[in-house]
């Protein structure tokens, strides 16, 4: 058993209502430094067997067709390391070391 | 200017509606090999200068106080390295390695 994990953010040319109400609450709340929020979604899969090749195969496609909207998100595949370390293997925007798909 | 991502997840014992309802539709999809599915907010904050101690100490108040509901909400604070790879510094989970706060 194995965890992948799928995050899908707007893509940049999309405006983000949501990180923007957050952005804009932050100076009342008192913290400052923060020039900019976005907000999205993340998907924790616990996967059967090894995460190989067919396994991020898999993955990539239902993150492609069920959850996100490529037409105005993005989606980054990544895998969880032993040490915790979340590594991205494959999507719309990350860089596909060794991505079989 | 460095990117630091919060991600908050409903805590293991609290029910995950919308996970299941994923995790429901997936062999109707044809994906199998998924055993669990939990769904989660991530939010990607552009941080002004450095992301040392006292910035990620800001980030973990602005977690517990803002992003996430701490009653039922388990958050991650994760700072981007270079290569593009998220390591776990703080949270209510992740080990605490060389956090702050």
């Amino acid at each position: 058993m194995a965890r992948v994990v799928v995050d899908v953010m707007l893509k940049p040319e999309i405006l983000d209502p949501q990180g923007q109400a957050v952005q804009r609450a932050l100076p009342r709340l008192g913290f400052d430094g923060i020039t900019d929020v976005r907000q999205g979604k993340r998907f924790e899969l616990e996967v059967e067997g090894p995460v190989d090749g067919d396994a991020l195969a898999r993955v990539r496609e239902l993150a492609e067709t069920f959850l996100a909207n490529t037409v105005i998100e993005d989606f980054t595949v990544r895998v969880v390391e032993a040490d915790g370390v979340e590594r991205a293997v494959s999507g719309t925007q990350a860089p596909t070391e060794g991505a079989t798909a």
